[in-house]
């Protein structure tokens, strides 16, 4: 089963089945999504979207009625869906920790979504993951995703690390390969048994070459649509491995162990 | 004819034909390099290789001797395949301006090769190219490369778009989309007329998109081989147009048209 280990809630719906069906990919995680760079269609309608994004990733747009729209969105794409999309759940990292759990009570669990994430830090504040992974630990080991490109730092990536090795039930997953610290975060993971890196947006070919070497047992694809495209994300996989069975664990073998779907 | 924007004198040079032959790409511009991340086998010998990328992208790395290496490996590579490979020249920015102009018509027109780059200021020293466009200007135009990812800044590209508009018969190429900062990017290239953009090792799907439709006349596939596949950049490229002449302009036409190979 090819399984992309990131992706987000697409406008229209349809349009994301037909970028999994021209990648031959079979099923995908789905994170609630605020931005939609989607629908832009030109150089201002974009930044209108990204500014939505730079908010969210820097931590800043923690309000729960944006969360709340996201996550009906992402209900409506799951309902329609199931056979296809593989629900995760974010929480907003701004609230007190003592309501942190609450909410994965509630949010994740409550609305029977099978992991956590993607969750975005404000850079330099990856140890507010702390509860986060508590709470997964206590679920039974739920994966967590973490946005791992800029603005993520690769202190945050060292304390993800540090995180990781406090909660080894929890599979700790770190997105577009940690962006330019993706040789911390390949070191990192290398040294940290429940640490993956997940390959999305990566810009070097060499960078998911030397992951896969590194970690075949813990290297996820992953396209994180719409910002990248599952056939490219796919293409790159198969451009640096040859057929066989790490193969296999890159494209979905080792995401569905961890989801228990395999 | 396909031809690929940006690459460098890759180890061993069939390995880099096979790349081309894979992607259906007809000529690729070939830059000299120093680091040679294609060799590495694991994460320490890609350490080493990069250690030598960083300093020679800081602009810390002048030393004649290191760019002689290079231009010896490059000319074997354009003497041995001169149907596939179009030369262009570096030059060390670290020199006093009054030899830049020399060495541009020594190492660059003397040796016969047909536009400048990939250059690579320090941070924040754009303002260095100011004799390179200049000789490229009183050379009728030579197009000249310029690196566009970090350590590249968005006042980088104001101070490119500024000495782009003072020469305006030298085509100013800025590659990797410039990188993070690829909005302002495209938006100073729409304002200035002989700005261009190079597609290569761009990690967001869209900004590839948005980027040829806000400059369908100026904007170059290419690949940063070896870190990028000509395929997947050429792939990307599909993805993001129909057939048609936008796509033909994007894969090769603009390009051949600045070289007058077309």
């Amino acid at each position: 089963m090819i399984i992309d280990a990131h992706s987000h809630v697409h406008d229209p719906v349809g349009s994301h089945l037909r970028l999994l069906d021209d990648a031959g990919v079979d099923r995908t995680v789905l994170f609630a999504t605020r931005p939609h760079p989607e629908r832009a269609t030109d150089l201002n309608s974009l930044r209108h979207e990204m500014s939505a994004l730079d908010r969210a990733v820097g931590g800043h747009d923690n309000s729960l009625d944006g969360y709340r729209a996201a996550w009906r969105e992402q209900d409506d794409a799951l309902a329609a869906h199931p056979e296809r999309f593989i629900g995760f759940g974010s929480v907003p990292l701004g609230l007190p920790e003592e309501q942190i759990a609450a909410m994965i009570d509630q949010e994740v669990v409550g609305r029977r979504l099978v992991g956590i994430g993607e969750l975005t830090p404000s850079p330099g504040q990856a140890s507010r993951l702390d509860p986060v992974l508590k709470a997964a630990h206590d679920h039974g080991g739920l994966p967590v995703v973490v946005h791992g490109f800029a603005p993520t730092t690769a202190e945050d990536l060292h304390t993800l690390s540090i995180l990781a090795g406090r909660y080894p039930s929890v599979p700790l997953i770190v997105s577009q390969l940690g962006g330019l610290n993706w040789m911390t975060a390949v070191e990192l993971a290398r040294d940290t048994p429940n640490m993956y890196v997940e390959l999305s947006t990566a810009h070097l070919v060499f960078a998911v070459k030397l992951a896969i070497r590194e970690l075949p047992e813990r290297t996820l694809f992953g396209s994180d649509t719409p910002y990248g495209y599952p056939l490219l994300a796919r293409a790159t996989v198969e451009r640096v491995t040859s057929p066989g069975e790490v193969r296999d664990l890159v494209l979905g073998g080792t995401m569905g162990r961890l989801l228990g779907i395999l």
